[in-house]
């Protein structure tokens, strides 16, 4: 079975290709019970090239934003396809045409190119929990309308909507997940607005200065790479009925202030890699956050086997663990 | 001002460019108040010709699926855009691509014409209650999320958020109104699935025979042409401050059963026109109408000054004297 992952290149993406091939194998579930596939191509799209070289990977770069460049992607036997492909949120913002052209055309175009194939491949679509924000309740569900605030989670929530009448009308067997924010994300800062809960961490492990754009109160609502990598993989493996009518779901992950990011980086860094943090109020940034959801309930996707992080101790040892050469300060693990 | 109607050769189209050319004028209000604009030119687009005559409509024909020819309709004297154009639910459901070109991308070509324009013209899209379905509160709310189960109810959906977002990016001054089933609709059947409402006392009342393809006790929310166009011009004529932030809402109808129909049929129309009624169960047609909101709270849009018709044998009666030329039986009214 061949594996299409869009967005391949990018840091989640990287996480996934490595992932399978050291599983080697994918399993999915379905009315039959779980079968193992064995993966005979992983084809890594993205607009750069991606960095695994592998006899399995095939690393292809182009426009998502193109229909006959997509439909190229879809082979007979592509059996599984993970649609990580997006401008992230701040850039979505500030290019609107790219963020509809990437986030709600590149979706359909893979939509259509999916159906083109014929034998209802399964698709995993990345959304966002930005597609909660304004009025919210204490607590979100499942079940709390979505109402986004900004174009990055509306065109998400636009994916969501045709990932599920696709499926419904039978031409793909489609899946959205709601990631939390993705943090300690590796490498260079993106455009997302959220990017800071990566950088607290990240630059002053790596020796360099941070900012803090927010109050230290500022709560928000994450889980690690490592952790949303396998909620991928768990959430191609259920089955048709195990997702049921309803294809969207927020995944679990917890709740971290500013406040307890920083006590965590003083525990793993020590006082000098907190010095290297400076507060330093973005007005923008800060109206955008704090219309984000940070606390969810997510009772279902837990019903359904989806596993959080335990603590936030955890995924900054995750993070030191898998990116050793970008940690250059003496830590505690 | 100029005004412009998408799927002005509807029959709620039609009703509207008629109101519009009564009233010679159109009411706008904004934070210094309401103004009376002279209306200069209609423009009503759509795939058929207008029948309405008259020096200030331009009867225009066309593709809206067609990026070039949805610019070319919106000037720079456009002040305020009525989108009422679609494929209604049956169509959409039974071509998926047709729906998808006319539901989905003439919507976005009509923002971006308008958004082109750069005056921040006011729009008014035509969304429905089929955006709601599937497992509902008894009484939905503006609050409650909408779960389309058709391809229909998704594109409006989509179109809402679009709308949305064009409207809180500030390219135009955008309004989203949830229609309940229009009753008595003139004219001859059209792919909607609602369409036997109408039907059972459009085709009684003119002497021909009809179908009813659900049970007498299905209900149904639902409101006569003549309220629609009423909440259509107000929906236009309150200020962006009425509307706040969100810009989607769900009119007022009321609720009928189709054993109350019936009566209406028969106090109106006598025994003759209630014969003429055929018990036809359509298990399609039944299973969708069944997924569909009956009851709604419509709290929000009542004090924004939205207004129902008040009772059944008022819609009734409205249509007959609305559509004298198509009652072909004797009638009390």
């Amino acid at each position: 079975m061949k594996i299409l992952i869009t967005g391949g290149a990018g840091f989640l993406g990287q996480q996934l290709v490595q992932a399978l091939l050291k599983q080697g194998s994918i399993r999915l579930a379905d009315d039959g019970g779980e079968t193992e596939h064995e993966i005979s191509g992983i084809v890594c799209f993205d607009t750069v090239e991606g960095r695994i070289k592998d006899p399995r990977v095939s690393n292809r770069t182009g426009d998502i934003g193109d229909a006959k460049t997509v439909r190229d992607l879809v082979a007979d036997d592509t059996g599984a396809v993970v649609h990580l492909a997006a401008v992230v949120s701040g850039t979505a913002e500030a290019d609107f045409d790219l963020g509809m052209r990437v986030n709600l055309d590149g979706t359909r175009n893979l939509l259509e190119a999916c159906r083109g194939q014929g034998q209802k491949p399964r698709l995993l679509f990345s959304s966002s929990i930005a597609v909660f924000g304004g009025d919210l309740p204490p607590v979100v569900k499942d079940s709390t309308t979505p109402t986004p605030q900004g174009s990055y989670g509306t065109q998400k929530l636009i994916g969501e909507l045709l990932v599920q009448d696709y499926t419904r009308k039978g031409f793909i067997d489609g899946r959205s997940v709601r990631v939390p924010t993705a943090t300690v994300r590796p490498g260079t800062p993106n455009g997302a607005a959220s990017g800071f809960a990566s950088g607290i961490i990240r630059e002053p492990l790596g020796g360099e200065e941070a900012l803090l754009p927010v109050p230290e109160e500022t709560a928000m609502w994450v889980a690690s790479p490592r952790a949303i990598v396998a909620m991928f993989l768990h959430a191609l493996a259920l089955s048709p009925q195990d997702w049921g009518w309803h294809r969207s779901i927020n995944l679990p992950g917890f709740v971290v202030t500013m406040t307890q990011a920083m006590a965590t980086l003083r525990e793993i860094g020590g006082d000098a890699a907190v010095a290297l943090v400076r507060h330093e109020p973005d007005a923008q940034v800060q109206k955008l956050v704090s219309t984000w959801a940070a606390r969810f309930d997510t009772t279902r996707a837990l019903a359904m086997g989806f596993k959080a992080d335990s603590d936030f101790g955890q995924i900054v040892r995750a993070y030191v663990e898998d990116n050793r050469e970008a940690v250059r300060i003496p830590v505690r693990v």
